[in-house]
């Protein structure tokens, strides 16, 4: 191999981890391997007529602005209806605080842009998701890691980890990547509380909420803030920055996603979003509104929720009859994912090879957790297989595990 | 205003500049102005009945690859084509060569990511593109600037400037955005020399060789790099990273373009990227590739060619009518953009607001030197305006400088 570009690399590439998610892809991409390591979606059930419908509106209607140069901050209408749907939750919130991402992970990215310096710390539950510890690794950023358990991040530890310093706290909600567990509401009010007393921002990243098929909706972390606030201003200001994607209610393929936040906050993420990628595409940014705006996207998320509601119960039933004993897992409300735990003697990074062997894969738990720790640990993702595909998956990956069980 | 935010915001964000690309874009925004200040290609040649029929084809053979999740490298069709179209100019090149992004900044971005460290010199042009400056500053990336005439950047202060110990040289040959002017292929020859004798790697940004209307085209420095290596291998592992973009060719609204390189720089930059935007949207590559492939693009480039020969035509034609004595112009043989030098004594800055009070905008040259000066500079843009568009706003540009010629 060439050395022409040897000791040419910033040290900052030493602090991207090789990456497990493009390991996993790969796994992923073998037709005979039943996976349930990635996190992908049900293609069967993408709105492919109404995309295609939405094409030929916006390419009649108005190709000029589709295939032009666009606005950073995004496609107005776009954002004045992520603002709309905002407002459900009860905060004031209009287009100023919403921008338009190339999925959340430029969000993500964003964020460590405008608030991380190397060095700083990031409060998160643990295990948390990796995309955002790999986002935010890059630029230097420490974790302080706050224990989760069926309730979501502890907060009883949670005023002792604030003491740390850290920059910002980082929390998934709802049904949360990896453990699909839900922090409750007196947690979430806790959390909005000491996060202010200790003047430290959230990032609250919600990418399911709208995929919940069982129990009722928990108000989300921004509202309790704003509800805390009192505020009655023109528009959110408060201490929040909320995430969420068109990634798992519409299609991944567009790399759409949103962010609310107060102006200012925008405004510092706009101006590092032109530096980074000038603006998201138009073209799908007026395609996904056109398919959204109507009322389609309710009539579809009852689509998607009933179609991982089947499959998560299949998967539960499947492990219940062939997993060991000794084994425990979550019982996620909505989303795509539910964790397992293993015996403690037990490593899901030494069972992955068996397991593939056996044309099954997982993604094993140790990477969610930014401090070490979960060997004995694995995510399953429910939404991308068929409801058969997930017996005989479930079939193979138990027969795997028995032989691991001492 | 609420000050919750207040000293939150990393040190990096210092960096960045208050952008006079966003400024401008909100001048061109408002109808009754004519503005060469934008760099937009002309919307009414978009190929818009291709693009509908390409979403047709994508969305009724392969919605669900185009919908999905796809390879942080980008669709391998089209990484492919893309390696066949630079295998022109007499590279051997592969896909494994090739990674598409969302748009050319973001690959400016990932260089930025992966080669600069705080304080890292980068060698170009002076004047130069704004864009990459705006990226590697928030890198922390110093600059040397090498003064550019008629013949692209002047290779005779070269040498003085590298022994200077910069970490890469950022070089646009053709067309030069703002200038319009197109680097000589002697200088090429020399710029490739050099940098492989003082091993500093060159970025060449290339969004506008396929647009030459006059003239010769002049090999790539990619090209000649490749050639004074006399590779033979499987594939380019030179010192070039070359890059170009769809938005000058086929439309900027898809955000899609593509980087050459050694395959050991494509994956790290893939690595970066994945922490980024994880992957450029998947549908609207599907879709340029469809409507790329199959011969179209040779045809339309024909298309955007002419038309744009004849607004530079116009352009020039009125500049020698209207504007007032004293003042110089570039005469760029394909691209976008042509540059104006005013008397010494001129300052576009200030000529700026009347301009726009007369319904006329530029952008001021000024900002395009990394090192300063340039005051008396000014870039104009012929490819968006209409034949009398050009005319009329050429004749209130020309009224507005006779107003400040002394």
């Amino acid at each position: 191999m060439d050395t022409l570009w040897d000791h040419r690399y910033a040290q900052r590439t030493q602090a991207m981890t090789s990456s497990v998610i493009r390991e996993i892809l790969k796994i992923t991409a073998r037709p005979d391997v039943i996976s349930f390591a990635g996190g992908l979606p049900a293609p069967e059930i993408f709105p492919v007529k109404e995309f295609a419908q939405a094409c030929d509106v916006v390419l009649s209607e108005n190709p000029s602005e589709a295939l032009q140069y666009g606005i950073t901050e995004g496609y107005r209408p776009l954002r004045e209806y992520m603002a709309g749907r905002t407002e459900r939750e009860g905060v004031k919130v209009t287009a100023d605080n919403v921008m338009i991402t190339s999925g959340s992970q430029q969000a993500l990215d964003l964020i460590g842009r405008i608030l991380i310096n190397p060095g700083d710390k990031i409060l998160v539950e643990s295990p948390t998701y990796l995309g955002a510890l790999q986002a935010w690794s890059a630029y230097g950023a420490e974790y302080i890691a706050v224990p989760a358990d069926e309730n979501g991040m502890r907060t009883d530890g949670l005023e002792a980890a604030l003491r740390a310093g850290p920059k910002l706290i980082y929390v998934l909600p709802n049904f949360q990547n990896p453990t699909g567990v839900t922090l409750s509401l007196e947690r979430r009010k806790q959390l909005v509380q000491l996060a202010d007393k200790y003047g430290v921002p959230i990032v609250e990243d919600d990418p399911y909420s709208a995929l919940r098929f069982e129990g009722e909706h928990i108000p989300s972390v921004m509202s309790l803030d704003a509800q805390m606030r009192g505020e009655c201003e023109a528009c959110y200001t408060g201490n929040v920055i909320y995430l969420s994607t068109f990634s798992k209610i519409l299609a991944p393929g567009l790399r759409l996603a949103w962010v609310v936040a107060p102006p200012e906050v925008i405004f510092l993420m706009a101006q590092a979003k032109q530096g980074a990628d000038l603006h998201t595409a138009v073209f799908t940014q007026m395609v996904a509104y056109q398919v959204a705006y109507d009322g389609f996207l309710d009539r579809h998320l009852d689509v998607i929720r009933s179609v991982y509601h089947r499959r998560r119960d299949i998967m539960l039933e499947s492990m219940s009859s062939t997993f060991p004993e000794g084994v425990r897992w979550t019982r996620p409300k909505g989303g795509l994912f539910l964790w397992v735990t293993l015996p403690e003697y037990m490593n899901a990074e030494e069972i992955l090879p068996a397991a593939v062997d056996n044309k099954v894969a997982f993604v094993p738990g140790s990477p969610f957790f930014p401090c070490g720790g979960g060997e004995n640990t694995l995510r399953m993702n429910y939404s991308n297989a068929t409801d058969d595909g997930i017996r005989e998956g479930m079939d193979r990956l138990g027969k795997t595990l028995k032989q691991f069980i001492q």
